[in-house]
C-alpha cells in the first residue's frame, strides 16, 4: 500500500508530519508519498537524520499551502498548487491507495468531493470520529461536515458507519443509534422522526442493525457503535466531551496539587490516572475518516504529533485495504430516501 | 412569600419533597403550600414527627398523579385532579408566588403554558438550566423544552436568560452567547446565521451583551454567562456533559479501587475529589427554572431529595422576588423579529 501524506497540513508540520510519516514506514510497513514544499520537507529529513531519501519515501511538490484563515471552499480553487490539492489529485489519479491530511478540515472536505468525488449516489461525505466511552467507544457520524442534513444524508450516514464499524472497528452486525433528545420513537425534530423511519425500514429488511433513538449519555455507557446524527448536533457534542474531559481533568489537577497531601495521593495514583488520560486521548486512534468519498480520506487532528500521524497512516492502511466505496456502491439502491428528498 | 410544592412529583416524592418543604420553611423562611393527595401528605408529615400541620404549610388535596408514562400534552387535561394541574391552578389564581415541581417537565411546560399562561409576546416558554463549569457556570437556554426553534424564539431564549442571569445570579451585563459549530460569524445553520444578526442588533442597540458564537467546550472554559440554543442541541449538550462526568467519575473509581496502593491515594484526596462530585451535582443547584411563563415555576430534578427540593424552594423564592416576568413584559417590543419569522 502507498499512502498520501499532506507534509504541509496542522500545527506541527512538516516536522511531527515527515516524522510520523517515517515511522509508519517502518512500523506500518506501507510506502508513503510526502506532498509539500519539497525542500522544507528533504530539510525536515535531514534534520532527522536521513541525508538520502529512505526506501519507502516520495516527495511530490506542491509549493502553496492551505493556511488555517483561508476559505476553505474557495481555498482549493484558488490554491491550484497546495498541499492538499496536489496530494488529492494523486489520490485520485491512482498514485496511491489512501491519503492523510491534519490540515484545513474544510478544505480537505471541499476538495475531496471537488477533487476525489464522492461514490456515485452518495449525497454528502461525512467525518466519523471514534468516540471513547465506558464501553468500547462508538462512530459519531457525522461529527461536523455537514450542519443542515435531510433525511436521506443521515439513513447514508448510518449506511457509511456501519460499513467502517465493521470493516475497519471489526464489529459483526454494529449497532446503530439514532442520536435524539429522548429514546421513544415520537422524540427529536421532524428530522429525526423521518430518520427513525426510514432506519426502522433499513432494519426491518436486514440491511442494518437500528437499535432506536439513543441519549447522549447512553452513548457514554456504550449502548450503540455507531451514532447518527447531523454535523451541526455532533459537533456541539464532540465538542461538549471534550470541554468536559478537559475541565475535570483540570479541576482534578487543582485538587491533587492542593496540599502535601494530596500530592502524595497524586503519586500513588499516578500509572492509573494516565491510562485514563490515555483512553481520552485523541491521538491514540489518529484520524478521522472521511466517509462517503470514492477512495479513503483520513482526517488527522489538527495538533498531530508524529505518534498520531503514524497511526492515522496505520488507519489508512487499514481503510484502503477494507474498500468501504466499494460497499457503498454495491449497496446505494438501499440507501435512497424513496425520492422523498432527493435533491 | 408562599411557595406552591408539587408534593406527589419526582422519584421519591411523597417523603423528600415534604421533608423538603419543611426544611425550606424554616431556612428560607417562606410559606409552602403541599399539593397532592391529603392522606399520604399528612402521613408523611406524621412520619417526621409532625403530628399537626406546622406554621406556614398547608396542604390542598389533589387526588391524581401523572405518572413518567403518562403523554405529557394530554395527561394535563385527561387528569384535572392531578397534583401539577392543582398546583398550577393555584399558582395562576395567585393563592402562591411561585411553583416547584420534580414531575414530569413535559406536563410541567404544557400545563404552565395552558394554564398559568406565557408573558404576552413570548412565543415559547424555555428551560433555562444552570451548567457548571471551570468558572462560575454558565445558564443554558433552552436545555430541552423545544427541539424546534425560529430565529424568533432564540432571541427571546436571549432576553429571557440575560434577565435571569442578572437577577438570580446577580451578574452585571451578563455575556450571552450562541452555540455554535465554530465561533466565526458564517457558521451554523441558517437558523444560527439569522439568529447571530438579530443578537448583533439588540447588542448594537445596548439591550444585550452579545458576546457572538461559542463552542460548547469554550462554554465549558467560561467564555459566557449565558449560552442560547434550540431546545434539540441544548438537550443533547446537557445530556453529554452529564454523560462525561459520569463515565470519567466511574473511571477515576477504577483507577482508585485497583490497588492497595491506590486505595490510600484515594483516602489522601477523599475531600478535594468530594467538593469536585458537589460541583458537578445538579441537587445543590435544585432546579431549572421554566423562563417566559408568567409566573415563576421551577423544574427541580426528578430524582431530588429533601436537599435538593429546598434549594429550588430557595430559588423560587429569589425569582418571585425578582419578577422576571414583569422585565419581560417590559421589553417585548425589543424580541420581535421584526415580523421575520412571527407564527
Amino acid at each position: 500500500m502507498k499512502i498520501i501524506v499532506d507534509a504541509m497540513g496542522g500545527d506541527n508540520a512538516p516536522e511531527e508530519i515527515v516524522k510520523g510519516a517515517l515511522n509508519a514506514v517502518e512500523a506500518v510497513g506501507v510506502d508513503v508519498v510526502l506532498v509539500g514544499r519539497g525542500e522544507e520537507i528533504l530539510r525536515t529529513l535531514e534534520r532527522s537524520g536521513n541525508s538520502n531519501l529512505p526506501n519507502g519515501v516520495e516527495i511530490v511538490d506542491a509549493s502553496e499551502v492551505i493556511e488555517i484563515e483561508d476559505d476553505p471552499a474557495s481555498a482549493i480553487r484558488l490554491k491550484k498548487d497546495s498541499s492538499i490539492t496536489v496530494a488529492l489529485t494523486l489520490l485520485r489519479d491512482g498514485k496511491g491507495d489512501a491519503l492523510v491530511s491534519a490540515g484545513s478540515t474544510g478544505a480537505l472536505l471541499s476538495g475531496a468531493t471537488l477533487i476525489v468525488k464522492r461514490v456515485k449516489g452518495i449525497r454528502r461525505a461525512a467525518l466519523a470520529l471514534f468516540v471513547p466511552n465506558s464501553a468500547s467507544g462508538f462512530l459519531l457520524i457525522d461529527c461536523g461536515a455537514n450542519a443542515e442534513c435531510t433525511p436521506e444524508h443521515l439513513v447514508q450516514f448510518a449506511y457509511m458507519g456501519s460499513f467502517y464499524a465493521e470493516s475497519i472497528m471489526q464489529i459483526k452486525s454494529p449497532r446503530v443509534g439514532l442520536l435524539n433528545n429522548g429514546t421513544e420513537r415520537t422524540k427529536g425534530t421532524p428530522l429525526q422522526l423521518q430518520v427513525y423511519e426510514l432506519l426502522e425500514q433499513a432494519c426491518g429488511s436486514g440491511s442494518l442493525n437500528f437499535v432506536g433513538n439513543v441519549e447522549a449519555k447512553d452513548a457514554m455507557k456504550g449502548v450503540c457503535d455507531v451514532l447518527v446524527c447531523d454535523g451541526f448536533t455532533g459537533n456541539v457534542f464532540l465538542k461538549s466531551i471534550e470541554g468536559v474531559a478537559s475541565m475535570i481533568m483540570s479541576e482534578l489537577k487543582g485538587v491533587f496539587m492542593s496540599s502535601a497531601r494530596t500530592k502524595l495521593g497524586a503519586l500513588l495514583v499516578k500509572n492509573g490516572l494516565s491510562g485514563l488520560k490515555e483512553k481520552l486521548n485523541p491521538d491514540l486512534v489518529g484520524g478521522t475518516p472521511l466517509l462517503g468519498i470514492s477512495k479513503p480520506v483520513i482526517k488527522a487532528h489538527g495538533s498531530s504529533n508524529a505518534f498520531a500521524i503514524s497511526n492515522a497512516i496505520r488507519q489508512a492502511n487499514v481503510a484502503a485495504k477494507a474498500d468501504i466505496a466499494a460497499k457503498l456502491s454495491a449497496n446505494i439502491s438501499k440507501m435512497k430516501a424513496s425520492g422523498r428528498d432527493g435533491e
